[in-house]
């Protein structure tokens, strides 16, 4: 029975939009209200033809949301959460952030990388970060969870069992990340202008992507001291996915059968994280429109390397499938409830 | 409960994974078996890595599957599917031939097209062809279907309203198809080379494709008259989807508006299928990944035709999900079990 | 060497960016100005990297191009080139417009596709319009050129032969047409969003598109009677490229092979136009990136229609490449003078 | 005028097709014979329709092309090309070879990386490995060059100012490179196959390619002493052009603004090679059809690492661009003949 009344801030982005459909398939939440700046009084299906039929629902105001739902999804440029997340909190709704606004636990990291501040820091103490293989517990119970971001989610679940255990130099660590053109979101850019984005390749943002305090503040929890890394993330002309190609030096006494047995270990009971086998490499064609993140891992022997590659679909387990595997764990639902999809080969 | 032990035979090429895929979303069927002549022995999960840890059956043989299962989905190449057909029906079990082999009531049109005979022609006596929205009631109970041709169902659902009043002059019909490379299947060939591929586009097997007798043979039966259409397939550098754009001179009387009304009127009790709203134009966008056809209707009033656009996923409503809707019907089951999947915006 | 002095009006959209390119590599004419409202004051190839150390030119206004220029390329949105015009011919200029302010000869037809009104009206006395094939004489010292759309071009190229000769009925010509989306320029739209183009399909403008009363001008004039086309035009998930699939009717007393002589008595003199041998197929992947357009010729022997394919590279034969065969025509020069390009396979 | 003929053996490969095609632009050269194992006998025009008209040479067997060529260019699996080398070198003819056989200056690297050994090592004496950039002086002359891997000249070019002046630790060496499909030839596999390869993305050979030991040979010489990297290639769903994202640690008293002005001054005289401004990033967009290598510098201040973007395209400075440049230096012509070309921007 669907118990759960979720709403989506930012219903018509294309996170938002991902969070409809996602959970349209779940067995215990259902979409009950829907909002969007740009599109407001328009049915969801008006924007969405693929919707016709299966959600309706005419896009309201944000607290047209509130009301209305349990679990409150946001989805809004940076800078716009923290006023709605005041309002979930004080109404006691859950609500999961996809934005950033909630992410960084130190306000200067905010301030340098976002260059705002915080207008209201008692809500960031309430706020939870969860990755659910790294910090699932942080989520049971929680009223305010900040969802993690897709490139951060791709580096960190293929980096964690890694840096925990000390099997890399923590200076060495080098992530070269390619994202499908989803990730740049909905707006109309000349660098995602088809003509200008098919048959191209870059890289954008070099050192300087927002989601780098993030990964590193993920890395460094997990360390146990604070460390840096080198980002670059690239622009890929397909619609979805993150592979995160992740350089490290081995620490001594690491070798890759040995990381191998590690990472197993790190992920033994985690349904949505798989340990490729031995020859396999992680590709976004094995993992699209689906919650799972692929870890393949190999060692350039000649020159003491560890080569991690973690594919993600960046809508599903980098955006909606993760903030609603929060949710469920939140809610004290099965934590694979409405995700366990089986991805299509093509 | 999943009640129906479901086997595909030929499980390694397109239509067959699309249908384990499909399958394991289903809430009354279970794949319990499954085939392959090039990779018997090994787990389907070793051939397609999506699949790792939702179906990791190993590939068996053709017997296998008919003895393991209640109803068995043959994904064949032509002409091999006539003796499963049989061991199937002697064995009292429902088939579902993705093929050709059984699509063609009239055996002179089979050898003109694909060069073979039948080899066991009462075994076609007993073989129904259905697109479950015109031919429904032939699939109740059946023992043995023909699921049509992809681009058969694209056009036959654009055209059958139209056809079947009298809207239009039977002797102009013009189907200009596209299809995603799927279409090709799995097989390896120059055309379908990536760098041949992309960035090319044209039509192939101009006005002699094997499916042109296919579409007469349903388009003739609901106009209750014989009648032969021109039919050109075209490759679209994508993945997956058919767009068939028609085009035939309105009958004295008929405008669009009329038309609209006789397509809304005729599939206005249909889950899948969806005549678009007046300005909106069907896309393959709209109904990747679902089981749904879009139709939007179009005239031209200078010269007096009807243009009539139709959008199908060619893996799904035009081959693997069909068969489940196929199989749905006749079983008893509702008849959009497994199917009701809402489309993915990108 | 270069004696001729050549400008572009117009010079950071693609067509313009196209007409910049080819002309660096002709051996007559050189790019002496460029223009450019939107970014009017930097270097073209600040705009454009591709450009730096090969063209480094200012972008200016448009007098500054008419002054520094013999010959004087325009590529403006609908209705902007007429007072350019006015000045180039004052100035005796010879100007070449990529636009579609001249090209219509009946006034009419412009108020009824493009909803204005010509503003001086005696300008368009001095326009011709030239598909060189079609209407080479035209253009020999000509001083305003209209070049034709990109559409027409494919068309009409793929019609004339069978127009001019009676081959076909002329009440039953259908033109599907598909095209790459540097078609749809640089300006930003959500169709053409990589994400929303990318691995989508349909058709747009059915059966209202602009180019349709310029493709009836062009074959009633080769026919020598008015006519009308039903025409549908599509964007395919590619850069570059137009394929016309055409259907027609035969008309009595012809078939395939006598339509096929037709063909290549009709284009036996040209260099840029390629009848094909029997069996092969035109494909944008053969004529990418250079003025050529194939042809390949087809008939339905079981519903009597001819079907014709012609394919061109909509920013060269299309756009670019055409306007500097009219010029090469206009000045004298050896028409096919900077344009001999072997295309890329790939 | 012409003065130089040139062969092509392998001609209907990508690389030999390439090398076709540039030749024809050529103002020195002409193509005058072409060989291919699969085709012989057949025009190269028959295979790649696109030479219709513009190259209808007849495909020989590799003596005849010998025979008939001044300069014979060798486009050939590894191993093959030892033996045509002999044939050419007693003939007096030059030999470009684009394949692996004579790149390795150490026999036990080719004993390593290709598991064959050289049957003719006096051969291999007379061989010169040229990136003109950086070896230009060798190819002067010369009788038999062997012409760089596509990634090498990408990533070597991208180090080489860097490696060279001591500007980076050469122990932190790791280049992370991207190609498109038709790195992966015309030979017809499962990863290349369009439904596999489109919408897909991932590495492959991590750390084992065969192009990490020419890699180190060929910067090993810059720096004058042996060093090793990591080096991992990815498959990009497009069909032309590599862009190689480069990792290393600065060298105390290096900062990006120094090592700025070495690549500017290392390159200063390049016509091919572009250092870009700052802000800039290298994209394959801008430099695709053309010989140009286009080199982005950043710098991650905050971890002490030089960011080097290099991109080519992988058939035309990576293949057969660079091999016409080879050939140009060592036949005295201009090096830029044949290959100033504008890239179209889409």
């Amino acid at each position: 029975m669907k118990t759960i009344k979720a709403g989506v801030i930012g219903a018509t982005g294309y996170a938002g939009l991902e969070l409809v459909r996602l959970l349209l398939a779940h067995p215990h939440a259902e979409v009950t209200a829907v909002s969007s700046v740009s599109y407001a009084g328009q049915a969801v299906s008006a924007v969405y033809p693929q919707l016709t039929g299966l959600c309706d629902l005419t896009l309201t105001d944000d607290g047209g949301v509130i009301d209305a739902c349990d679990v409150v999804f946001t989805s809004m440029p940076a800078g716009h959460a923290e006023p709605v997340a005041r309002r979930c909190f004080d109404a006691g709704k859950l609500m999961i952030d996809l934005g950033a606004d909630f992410r960084l636990e130190n306000e200067a990291d905010y301030r340098q990388w976002y260059g705002g501040q915080y207008a209201d820091p008692a809500l960031h103490q309430q706020a939870v970060y969860c990755i659910p293989e790294l910090h699932r517990a942080r989520a049971r119970g929680a009223k305010l969870i900040a969802n993690p971001g897709c490139y951060v989610t791709s580096a960190c679940l293929g980096l964690a069992p890694a840096v925990s255990s000390g099997a890399v130099d923590l200076k060495t660590i080098v992530i070269d990340a390619k994202s499908g053109a989803t990730g740049a979101g909905r707006s109309l850019a000349l660098n995602t202008h088809y003509a200008e984005c098919n048959e191209a390749f870059a890289p954008y943002k070099v050192a300087a992507h927002r989601h780098t305090p993030e990964i590193e503040q993920v890395l460094g929890g997990v360390a146990g001291v604070p460390l840096t890394v080198t980002f670059v993330p690239h622009l890929l002309p397909a619609n979805r996915g993150i592979v995160s190609t992740i350089y490290s030096s081995l620490a001594p006494g690491f070798d890759l059968a040995r990381v191998r047995a590690l990472y197993e270990d790190f992920y033994r009971n985690e349904a949505f994280v798989r340990v490729l086998p031995d020859g396999a490499v992680a590709n976004i064609k094995n993992i699209k429109y689906s919650n799972l993140c692929h870890i393949s891992l190999h060692a350039d022997t000649r020159t003491g390397r560890l080569i991690v590659v973690s594919a993600i679909d960046n809508m599903v387990k980098g955006a909606a499938g993760q903030a609603i595997q929060n949710m469920n764990i939140a809610c004290g639902l099965p934590e694979g409830a409405g995700l366990v999809l089986a991805p299509p080969a093509f």
